[in-house]
């Protein structure tokens, strides 16, 4: 009989690992450079190539809007995107805990199957190990990307000149208060769903922008404050945020407000922090609008000399802070 | 205070990451081209790319001759060896268990830095996670290897021919048994150590051989037994294998049947299987024994017509038995 759950021997790199890769791993990338029992993978590219790694350890694996699988390709994808390139190939490394449903990783490899479909990139290898039970998290899911740069100019936070405007392609926190709702079993009345999303078409048509486009950055853990405090670091001009005008959606409002949490610092896989030309900033929004995942691009604020090295947030009341680096706060496992 | 353990905050994307990034990663990296802060990194390299990704969860993290960040950079670099490419980059993943001691994080950025300046590699870009006390195994670590194709023949299972001699660079269970002793505290009088070598200058000498060269491959999870049946698998040859001709350290071959398990089934992290043509057998042995970890170089079989697909061991008593993939033999966590 076969087994139904992972079990230590599927490890081992014995018979049942191989069956493993070829019976329930393989079928899902047929067609694809694939290859795991062979030890690496001939790859062709050219141009200049960009390469990020990510691991994935969200809690729960299935969440509303999502699952790990799409999260560890779409997340990579993007930050190769935001860098200025177009995802070409992945790596897939699993590390599995025994006892793990095989139902549950046959769903995940449909969906990792179904991102690389959407996504355009090919699987060149992959690794799977496992852990025994209580030395894992179920499955971990580590993705190296490696893209082509297609962005004319580099982007960098020494790009970015006063007068710039700040643009958030989407509402925020969507990612972290449905991870946090589908782990506690919140309820806000309607459904936290995550924003996850494939964004190297909302960044492609930032490039068009060509050196009017400062930076991009896909605002994941730390939400929006940690990238906006990465890119003031060490600057010497600051950003300024109008609150109001940041888009929240109700439900994921309601339920930070509840958990007090700032929507601000909480995770987002679908949205974009763009700095462009402030001369430009109207344009970019209309460009990002056209694609379903930017129909809420919003200009948030902008950059400014005063307070160099900070981001200050107006508040709608009319007061001035400073918004820091998440401290202390834990959303332990949030992708 | 700074804390001197993992803490979850430090996966949180806030200031407790960028802090552990900045002030405890990356000083091991300075002058490389470590980014983590940054999405994607760029690289240059020439020639045909190879890729190839895998996961070290061995347990426990120190054991004689090595470490696991020895093994996440010598294990990724040797699988590029083997398929005939020079290392040239690397990416890092981690894995932290909430819990973890700093020191030991410390201890093992020091390990990696001197292996990627042995292995001459460069780390480009890195990710750091933490998962909550007892949902982890301490540290995991991802390497995903870049590579420039240096071996003039591809290398292959299917360019290997009747009469071929099978070559084994050193004495066989050495990492695997030295795991096993370090976690059960066994004792066989003398110190098992594990073999965990870097093996491109190994695997360089055997590229002069041209496409006299048929195979290479290192003899990690599954051991020798899992890498020949891996070979044969749907070919038309058999190989086979003097038992009595396959180096095995003594204290090695006491501690495998103490426990019960065969020399060849078990991971070996400084080993490589060569498949040579017969004529050249003895030329390579020569040359490989020029490197210290090649020194104990034997030809242990050859590439046969009968009992095509199979692996046939001749036992030192006269026996022939075939050796078939390793099952139900459960070493978890041994690489």
């Amino acid at each position: 009989m076969k087994p139904s759950n992972i079990k230590l021997e599927h490890g081992s790199g014995g018979a049942l690992s191989r069956e493993l890769v070829d019976s329930v791993i393989f079928p899902f990338f047929r067609g694809s450079e694939y290859r795991e029992l062979s030890d690496a993978s001939p790859l062709t590219i050219d141009g200049d190539i960009l390469i990020t790694t990510d691991t994935y350890v969200v809690d729960p694996p299935f969440f509303p809007g999502g699952d790990i699988g799409e999260l560890a390709v779409f997340g990579t994808c993007n930050d190769l995107a935001v860098s200025g390139a177009k995802p070409r190939f992945l790596t897939l490394g699993f590390v599995l805990e025994e006892g793990l449903p095989l139902s549950d990783l046959r769903r995940i490899l449909q969906s990792i199957a179904k991102a690389v479909k959407e996504a355009g990139v090919k699987i060149v290898t992959g690794d799977t190990k496992v852990v025994p039970r209580g030395k894992g998290g179920g499955i971990f899911i580590n993705t190296t990307g490696i893209g082509q740069r297609v962005a004319k100019a580099a982007l960098s936070p020494s790009k970015i000149e006063t007068g710039d405007a700040l643009i958030v392609t989407g509402p925020v926190g969507s990612h972290g208060t449905a991870i946090l709702a589908a782990r506690e079993s919140l309820s806000v009345g309607s459904e936290l769903v995550s924003d996850c999303a494939f964004l190297f078409p909302l960044c492609e048509k930032m490039f068009r922008l060509k050196e009017k486009l400062r930076f991009l950055r896909d605002a994941t853990r730390g939400g929006v404050a940690a990238i906006l405090n990465e890119i003031v670091a060490h600057q010497s001009f600051s950003i300024w945020v109008r609150e109001k005008d940041v888009p929240v959606e109700e439900n994921v409002a309601a339920t930070a407000e509840i958990l007090g949490l700032n929507p601000l610092e909480i995770a987002n896989e679908g949205v974009v922090i763009a700095v462009v030309a402030g001369a430009e900033a109207e344009r970019a929004v209309s460009m990002l609008r056209e694609h379903p995942a930017g129909r809420e691009a919003t200009i948030i604020g902008e950059v400014r000399e005063t307070n160099p090295g900070k981001v200050v947030l107006l508040t709608p009341i009319g007061g001035r802070r400073i918004l820091d680096f998440p401290r202390g706060l834990v959303l332990p496992r949030i992708c």
